[in-house]
């Protein structure tokens, strides 16, 4: 049996999903894999659409999804946009008609193994409130930036619009510890400390209060409005709705091209140079180093490189489900995953 | 007497500081004009420099500042985003050797006013530490986005990537409150109540931790390394180093041309609809309204233009210093102000 996915799609998600449990982001990794099957199976997701360029520009371009998987459609609008930005110095891609697109962070770093800047986001269903409301008014919104180095590598910011995700207070209500008051608000908007209270009747809070929200904002609408995808109670739940229906993610893309604005000599001399200083800056009390952001998953990329990537019992037996199910062999895939 | 700046100059920076305090931003309006002439008298801030476009591509360009007064450079900068980004869709300008430019959002609005999405950030000496440093690592780099819409006022985010600003802590500490504990570090590099330590041996916390670290940095990698601006420490204070010498900031802006990628009247239709469905959504227990950001300054922008601009004692008292020294008519400043 197969899933319906043509060889280049597939492959592409393969990609994603793997090079994300490389980096250590298992969250974002091949444990979604079995949810996003279930959508195929139930036409939410088409196996067979191709992701296509529907209108473009010298600086921009526009892809729908066709309501196929969400990673081969943001995989060719990040290369489309760097594609373009190698002619005009930077570019923007849109994406509609989309689904969940994995880490966010993957697609920006396209950018920077290209020397490029890259800025990756996606909006999703509404889950996180706003200052003054009751309840969800936008998605976590995530929002990843790749700046390419020299000798160091890229430095990646990977990052929701909400203080946490939602997957945290799980953690805490499944542990029974508590959790800070800027973590959630309760049914009447007011910000609470109890987790079980979370979801049915509770919102995530905006990272920074007003200014998570307001770059929640500029995310929605690079991703939806300017797209043309789905925008805030539009958006659909990969997650928990009814896998037949197409949720219409929208994602936004920007490669900036620094090659052809700086000297790139100077820009990767200065990149590491800055990079380092932070390094070697005076540490906290307490505190033995002071990570770039992404230092912590390169850190782990090495690891799971040379010695495998761990993968946790719930994640094994969802990926057996999978091969049964499909006909594979688990002994290859695992091998396969340890030695990427 | 005059300070020596050319008209043109001296129109835009009037502009910049007007507009910001007529939306109610009075820490970056008119009440630093003294501190700026105090720059030009001292020649760290070259009152004769024009701001030249050194480099350009079909989507970017490089402004140099030459140590001039950081208005003309910055609104050139975005003009000529603005410019470019009318025919390739999105474009970039840099701006370096160039000094503290006022309030992020002034620029930002100049591409909503034309019907794009505007960014604008710079970067700033480092007042601000990163997760596991004890001292300042970065900037507090701020960072504003304007989003058009249709019949409502464009969304206006301008935020610091700190938690709050400095000047929140000199008030507590005048006002003789306390602060929340993640405001500040110590001179180890804890976080601190204690407003005594700041700013002599205490640090900024970056926002929402992290997120507001990895963001800081996208800043400073796109105003400075980009644009071959002074970055981190190479940074002067416009405030406290010598006035003689210049800081030479960096900053970028990002226009992008929505009208050329999406249907015009589709987007600012969705845009008024997203907005106008946010302040209909529930309130949260003892809220009167969901503002969206920027909404506030908007209000003030109707009350000031109808009934003048409030200006506190300590800004009377300057601006009277200044037409002193420079032979001007408070009272035609006065009325100027009051009636733009």
């Amino acid at each position: 049996m197969e899933a319906g996915m043509g060889r280049d799609a597939a492959e592409i998600t393969t990609k994603v999903l793997v090079t994300t449990d490389l980096m250590g982001v298992s969250t974002h990794g091949v444990r979604n894999l079995h949810n996003y099957l279930k959508r195929i199976a139930t036409k939410g997701l088409d196996p067979h659409a191709r992701p296509e360029i529907v209108s473009e520009g010298p600086g921009w371009a526009i892809v729908d999804g066709h309501n196929g998987m969400a990673m081969p459609s943001a995989y060719l609008a990040m290369q489309t946009a760097i594609d373009k930005a190698g002619q005009v110095g930077i570019a923007y891609a849109g994406a509609r008609n989309s689904c969940h697109f994995g880490a966010a962070g993957f697609y920006a770093l396209m950018a920077a193994e290209e020397g490029m800047i890259g800025l990756s986001m996606s909006n999703d269903i509404p889950s996180m409130t706003a200052p003054g409301a009751r309840s969800h008014i936008t998605g976590t919104n995530p929002l990843a930036v790749a700046i390419p180095a020299g000798e160091e590598k890229p430095i990646l910011l990977d990052v929701a619009m909400s203080t946490v995700a939602g997957s945290k207070i799980y953690q805490a209500l499944a542990r029974g510890k508590g959790i800070p008051d800027n973590w959630i608000v309760d049914g009447e908007g007011i910000p609470t400390t109890d987790t079980s209270v979370y979801p049915h009747s509770a919102s995530l809070l905006p990272m920074a209060g007003h200014k998570g929200y307001g770059l929640a904002l500029m995310i929605e609408t690079l991703s939806a409005l300017v797209s043309g995808a789905n925008c805030l109670t539009e958006v659909g739940s990969w997650l928990f709705d009814k896998t037949e229906r197409p949720t219409g993610h929208g994602h936004a893309f920007i490669a900036i091209n620094v090659g052809v604005i700086a000297p790139m000599d100077v820009y990767r001399r200065r990149a590491d140079d800055m990079i380092r200083s932070i390094r070697r800056a005076p540490k906290a009390k307490g505190s033995e180093r002071i990570y770039l952001p992404g230092e912590m998953e390169w850190d782990k990329r090495v690891d799971y490189e040379a010695n495998g990537i761990p993968l946790t019992e719930d994640i094994i037996k969802s990926l057996t489900e999978i091969a049964e199910t499909y006909g594979l062999d688990l002994g290859e895939v695992n091998s396969e995953l340890a030695n990427r």
